[in-house]
């Protein structure tokens, strides 16, 4: 997606190697208009697919995820990082590392959020090392329903996740995919 | 709004006096076409404010945050909990108590996101004791923008958060206002 490639190359910071700040449109503060174009491109994109959820994971994710249902009219389940007070009942979990947070957590979805009649797209507005998309596909397969892919903001090719999961027969579709990033030097896919 | 108390009576679990689980279609599961008539809503009830932004806090306040911004054609900032090593710069703080989560955090906003020239509406799903939306009026009193009132998906009447803001002279409205709440009965103001 030209348009999102444009806007990181303006307004994107590479506080490091390997960190991409994009705050300013995307993920703290969101260009609403914006957030809905790049929803409606993940919906172009799984068109053919017969998609019934969109799972994601809190927070950042959400509002991506939302865009894409929009246009895909379908609901939203977002992943919690922990099991809070008005969570009930059995749940899916997983292990994830955050690269942001550099921390581990225990993902959790209630199992009444999905079914083995579902099939779901995962979106996130990052991949990185794939920990995420790696742990919620793992929480659908506990759910026995059925993946269609993954739909991202924007990938950070060099840190080797997207690829881990596509050389496991996972569809991912990213809309901008950085291959290289140095201070005032960003390189797409 | 009717329809939203109507959603609560028949798939809300008063799981105790006073936490409320709605995850089947507001905070964890999101009913995506529902969501947007909340935030259509909430556009309608502020039309005649001239709003500039939308700010809320992670994680569950960002679906209902982007869907009013989306009929209020505004962008949405959103605190952070913690500040991430994708935050950079100077940034405006609040302590918040979690009522959720009982704990305590330090919410975060770049001060590069809010201006003095905004005027600011707040929007979250819950409002219980009121400490998010006190915490976020001390971050929007700090970059010196004006308040538009604050709006909120499910106020629970009987923890006084609402009210007591309302003494102070900001203008909360809450879709849906609960006043008691109790197994299998939940009293609407």
């Amino acid at each position: 997606m030209k348009a999102l490639e444009k806007r990181i190359t303006e307004e994107g910071e590479a506080l490091s190697s390997n960190v991409l700040k994009v705050g300013s449109f995307l993920n703290q503060k969101i260009d609403t208009a914006f957030m809905f174009e790049m929803g409606q491109e993940i919906a172009r994109l799984y068109q053919n697919e017969p998609i019934t959820k969109i799972v994601t994971i809190e927070a950042s994710g959400i509002a991506l995820a939302l865009a894409a249902a929009y246009y895909m009219k379908v609901p939203v389940v977002f992943a919690k990082k922990s099991k809070t007070s008005n969570v009930s009942g059995e749940v899916y979990q997983a292990a994830i590392h955050s690269f942001t947070h550099d921390c581990d957590y225990h993902a959790v979805i209630p199992q009444a959020y999905i079914s083995s009649q579902d099939m779901v797209l995962i979106v996130d507005d990052f991949l990185a090392e794939g920990n995420a998309v790696a742990g919620l596909t793992g929480m659908i397969e506990q759910a026995g329903a059925s993946l269609a892919g993954a739909a991202i903001g924007i990938e950070k090719g060099f840190q080797g996740g997207g690829d881990a999961l596509r050389a496991q027969g996972i569809r991912v579709e990213s809309l901008a995919i950085i291959e290289k990033m140095e201070p005032n030097k960003i390189v797409y896919r």
